[in-house]
């Protein structure tokens, strides 16, 4: 043990094709490497300004409060319950996958009285099931879905249960941990009026912090709790003391991280958020034109799947790990498996911020070919990426 | 605001001497240009051990449960409420600094009944003050106490703590944020059944993890538990399933920051942790010398003293903030200020970590001098300096 320990970090090189991370551009890495400054700090007060301003864009939103959480998506998720929920709450959750049912559990352990509004992996949640819950229910104070289900690849509609939220009187929460940066949120345009998401997925950051967004409606809501927020750490009156006006300590946010955020969306900004939603969705339509040329069946309901993430079915009598095995250890690339009751049943295949080009497509297809017919699953040679060329000319985008 | 987005960061040089961040060990910053792996790939699976196995060595630990939480230190005060407490639980924690009150207000966000145990901003908590608050209590079910207070710089005695929590049937929970790698932790040793600390003081990381341990008692509480912690992000039971055995998936931890811890702990292994524990103790002693022989008057109780954080008052008719901005603009040094009844009282000079320097130690000497010169404090020239020369040479080495 003891001669390990010294040893310098050598870490492999990978091509991340999985649910996130995804490769880290090398500007944000670069990034990094600039020296640390106190949290308080001149230097990186005006840093959190401008990464505020950015997160602003790419949210799609003028809310004053809007801030990166310290921690993972996941934490944003929690924040997001324990700020806006207070024990007794009805709070109606989409659950149609991992995400959604953890949602649920996140709700409960805030003491909220939880509605499920459930579909079957891989679909979306029907408006007509949320309204329909929605009325059952005199006072809901929380609709919250997942927008790019991770576990599924399905990408829920918003538009409708935003309005249904706001007929009802409901705040309307929303996850998007997976499409923020890679697919457009307009929280103000949508009427969302809390969202999270994470800094590894199509922003191209290292994974550590949570963008996070709230509006009027919400901030109301939470200047009405008759009681402290649960989580001391994840309090968001105390944080965004922090991030903006007085600046009061709560925690030592990482500077070294932050500047990986900022310079991560200044890469973005630098492609224009049109451009690599565009790009997103190109590289996601060769993907699924490659696959189902290869015979596989992708598994999220045809209309609504995600660009960044696509989800296709482990073909009958092949081994789900032994193919992700190959691909790891004969390619150096990631991708996902199923989680739940998908698990052995699906892979979830990313292309996410600086992972997202033709490049990944082509050498995924042809990668999963060659670790397919190893395995005993023919397919018509080079087929996947005969599609996937075909896809990328333009000659077959998909809607 | 569209010009200042795309430049390249360019963050100032400081001199981290303030109650934390000290500067990151280049070493470290070089890890966090290796590739990002997926959070399951067996590379990350086996530095996580590495890092498990260096954090028992620094801890004094054979604990299984020891890992680092996706947060700074202040998610690992919650956490280790929100695991150990449930509502109507009696806490006892010793209140004699911002981060015992802290700790007093986390345990209440648990629903915990907290009983403080008080004393001034700068002295210990007595050990019979423990004593008579834990006879007065039927069951206590947690006594919480700071090691090192960074609001105060004073050191709190632990073992007749931990006797006494042990004697009353009550876990026995110890902050060690200033403290892990300056200072000898010794938990088994102790008796201390759960710690958490953080990465950017004495470590030389980035902030972002709190290392973590918690021994069999704790566990045998965490099980017996009647409800789910009220934190997913942050459910030891969750986190440690992805950190041993089975790998589950509960939070994309961040294998580039566990990249930095784990080089982190390599330099600090290097060193060896008696080294550490004597060079912080070396240079804290010379400055608290240099700092008297200036004239200065140092806060904390004497006998009870940091070795890496020192407090020193503000004299009379000067400007705290004055001085800070002298120091941080005209040398590059970071000090912090006072903080509740502290502010503007008091500076805190930190040397931790790889900031914990005999260079450092003189340069503040000096650059204070300047400073509080051209404000109008007289010191004798040199004798800070001089005092700290002397105090290095071994010549006067404090206790």
């Amino acid at each position: 043990m003891a001669e390990k320990l010294y040893e310098e970090l050598k870490s492999p090189s990978r091509i991340l094709l999985g649910p996130g991370p995804s490769n880290i551009y090398p500007r944000v890495q670069q990034a990094m490497l600039q020296p640390v400054v106190g949290y308080l700090d001149p230097y990186i007060l005006g840093i959190l300004e401008d990464t505020a301003s950015m997160l602003r864009a790419v949210f799609g939103t003028s809310n004053q409060l809007t801030l990166a959480i310290s921690g993972t998506g996941t934490a944003g998720m929690d924040a997001s319950f324990c700020n806006f929920v207070e024990p007794g709450d009805v709070v109606v959750v989409g659950v149609n996958g991992l995400f959604g049912d953890r949602m649920a559990d996140a709700a409960r352990r805030c003491g909220a009285e939880v509605v499920p509004v459930e579909a079957e992996w891989g679909r979306i949640i029907e408006p007509a099931a949320i309204e329909a819950t929605l009325k059952k229910h005199k006072k809901v104070k929380l609709l919250s879905l997942v927008h790019a289900e991770t576990s599924t690849g399905v990408l829920q509609p918003l538009e409708e249960a935003s309005y249904l939220a706001r007929q009802h009187d409901a705040l309307f929460l929303v996850d998007a941990v997976t499409s923020l940066g890679g697919q457009k949120m307009a929280i103000d345009e949508r009427g969302i009026d809390i969202c999270y998401s994470c800094s590894q997925k199509c922003l191209g950051c290292l994974s550590g912090l949570s963008p996070f967004t709230a509006g009027e409606r919400a901030l109301a809501a939470l200047q009405k709790r008759s009681r402290k927020v649960q989580s001391f750490y994840l309090d968001l009156s105390l944080i965004s003391s922090y991030w903006t006006g007085s600046h009061a300590y709560h925690h030592t946010a990482s500077c070294i991280m932050i500047y990986a955020l900022h310079e991560a969306l200044a890469v973005l900004m630098d492609e224009g958020l049109d451009k690599s939603f565009e790009r997103h969705q190109r590289h996601g339509d060769a993907l699924k034109a490659g696959l189902e040329s290869m015979g596989l069946k992708l598994h999220a309901q045809e209309g609504h799947r995600l660009s960044m993430l696509t989800s296709v079915q482990v073909p009958e009598g092949i081994d789900d790990v032994r193919i992700r095995n190959r691909l790891l250890h004969e390619f150096g690339i990631e991708i996902g498996g199923g989680l739940g009751p998908l698990k052995s049943r699906i892979w979830r295949i990313g292309l996410m911020g600086g992972s997202s080009t033709a490049e990944n497509v082509l050498l995924l297809l042809s990668a999963l070919e060659k670790s397919l017919s190893r395995e005993g699953f023919q397919t018509e040679p080079g087929a996947g990426v005969a599609a996937a060329l075909k896809s990328l000319s333009g000659a077959e985008v998909r809607p």
